[in-house]
């Protein structure tokens, strides 16, 4: 990976206290930090790498529990009346936002350059709508799946995203896991539904074959878009992520604006496109706009694999958090889960990724 | 290890099949063929040892699978109306003289020598009564656990031995296991707990502390009692094994009949010692008495890491058989616990225990 290099003395703020964040900022947390006064260019250490990647991986994971904390919380203060298609699309244009936000202060320090002018080719930015497309069929597909299988029996099945961005990862990326890492990986799905179960999981079994194929063509799907958006992050890693992200951003807009044509254009019409937005709405939607961010840094600094690893880990402290925040009560089966989850991430990370 | 070369070409039988085991009969499988017509002495390559390992591992795996299944079958059948002291005691009785018919053929064809001659010292038997003392008191707290605990929560807690052997093993035979291999015993617990798993589990979460500790301490004590069985067998390698096995099983035998007299006097003085055996009843003796003979061959041959994997794949393989010859249903629980042992046993065997 090729970074430019930065001078932090020349713009460290009284306001930031922790002296790992403050030499991040500006190098390349600026998505989230907003303080993107340097821009990618030339090479810093291994270190320096290591350090980013821990740090987008522990934003992404803390993101992603609080975004089920505040799932459960939205839910037990009633039910969603606002429209889920209207929360997507503001969470694209909030995405967009930030991201332009960010081109912007790049753009007063830096001046335009050819990593970061907003200004794309054709052949750059064609590959950008395919992700965003294959979550559009992913979430069409998401209503037909449940005539087969009920709501908790689907998160059951949702794990086999984790061997399916495995796959992928592997067949697209070219990259090749060790097979300790392999190991790891199927520990991983195995650990996260483990510490899914309930009693009645079982019902999943009963899953017709319909119902088993879609799952894992949804998967497939979902795995393809994950693999398929690192691809693009890393096509050109000098360029500017918030570039790359404003046109994924775009794009996203304009398929969930789609989105909300199909389903909810009457109730957008009638009700307005705000209506029943809430606190907790607002909450929710900054919190996956963030996420969101998160994902796309996760992608261009680490990949797939450290993505899934970080999303899953997420689900435990979800659970561990709710215990405190609204009495959760923890299975058996989840702490085999954690524990199996815990050995993985052990064993991935004693093991490194051949290339 | 130390063997005596052997020349099998002079005691080829028409009755036995396999090559393989053929060229096994009389080098150190004696003990279950009583064909014992070599003894230990001199050596032979890893290829050999390698050979045994695997025989008297998949032996004690068959033989413990089918005890699960010998005793589901029995319950089928109808409550237990034999005296369960006097049961064991006969399963020790059987070993003995099993071992006692190998030495009689190993004595016809090789003479008696030092390392295959029935008298011992005081300072070599001095430690054969521990193993079965401490099952004996393992026994007898067995019933005072179910104050604390049902019996399927025992099942569950019984997982515990898995990582006590791992930690004894470590501590007093002082074996190394590599970090990769600690990772695999960890999931070996987590796995089969997790495959044993039903809605009911949930209920061991509330066992009070009196019951966790009572558990570790069996888990302890019978780990304990399994290294100091290894540590017996392999303290003098080139002692013959039916020698070793026999003053084992004395002493299993004369804590048995303590049992006998404690627990079951009236009922073997009004009844009779074999009341109540049925068909079923003496096959579970003679599986067992063959799969403690099976135990002892791993101890001497291989090792209690081994023992613990055979044991735990029996418990898979059992409910696998079940579902044919009972109508078992396999769980969620089960497949994933299942794939978690599988895992296990993969990273296992691909790293080498260092020494």
């Amino acid at each position: 990976m090729e970074y430019r290099k930065i001078k932090d003395d020349e713009d460290r703020d009284a306001d930031v206290v922790e002296a790992d964040v403050e030499s991040l900022r500006g190098k390349s947390l600026s998505g989230v930090s907003l303080n993107n006064k340097n821009t990618l260019g030339s090479s810093f250490g291994d270190r320096s790498k290591w350090k980013i990647k821990s740090i987008v991986t522990l934003a992404l994971t803390l993101l992603t529990s609080s975004q089920a904390i505040l799932i459960v919380w939205s839910k037990r203060a009633g039910k969603y009346d606002y429209s889920v298609t209207t929360a997507n699309f503001s969470v694209e244009a909030l995405k967009c936002a930030l991201s332009l936000a960010a081109l912007a202060r790049t753009w007063r320090s830096e001046g335009v350059t050819e990593d970061n002018k907003l200004s794309t080719t054709f052949n750059e930015v064609i590959y950008y709508p395919i992700p965003a497309a294959l979550y559009l069929v992913k979430n069409l597909l998401q209503y037909y799946i449940f005539a087969y299988v009920d709501a908790p029996g689907y998160q059951i099945l949702k794990n086999f995203n984790i061997i399916s961005t495995g796959v992928l990862y592997r067949i697209i990326l070219k990259k090749k896991l060790s097979e300790i890492q392999w190991a790891a990986f199927i520990l991983l799905c195995a650990g996260c539904t483990t510490a899914q179960l309930d009693p009645s999981s079982d019902h999943v079994l009963q899953t017709p074959l319909q119902g088993w194929i879609m799952a894992i063509i949804m998967a497939l799907l979902s795995g393809f878009a994950g693999v398929y958006t690192e691809a693009i992050m890393k096509k050109r890693l000098s360029r500017n992520i918030n570039v790359q992200n404003f046109w994924l951003y775009v794009f996203g807009m304009l398929f969930n604006a789609i989105a909300i044509v199909v389903q909810d254009f009457d109730a957008v019409m009638n009700k307005g496109f705000f209506h029943g937005y809430t606190l907790i709405t607002t909450f929710m939607i900054l919190n996956h706009a963030l996420s969101g961010i998160a994902v796309s840094m996760v992608m261009k600094y680490a990949d797939n694999i450290v993505k899934v690893y970080s999303t899953s880990v997420a689900m435990l402290l979800t659970a561990i958090v709710s215990v405190f925040l609204f009495n959760f009560h923890l299975s058996l089966a989840f702490f085999l889960g954690s524990t199996v989850v815990s050995v993985s991430v052990y064993l991935h990370s004693i093991s490194k990724i051949q290339k």
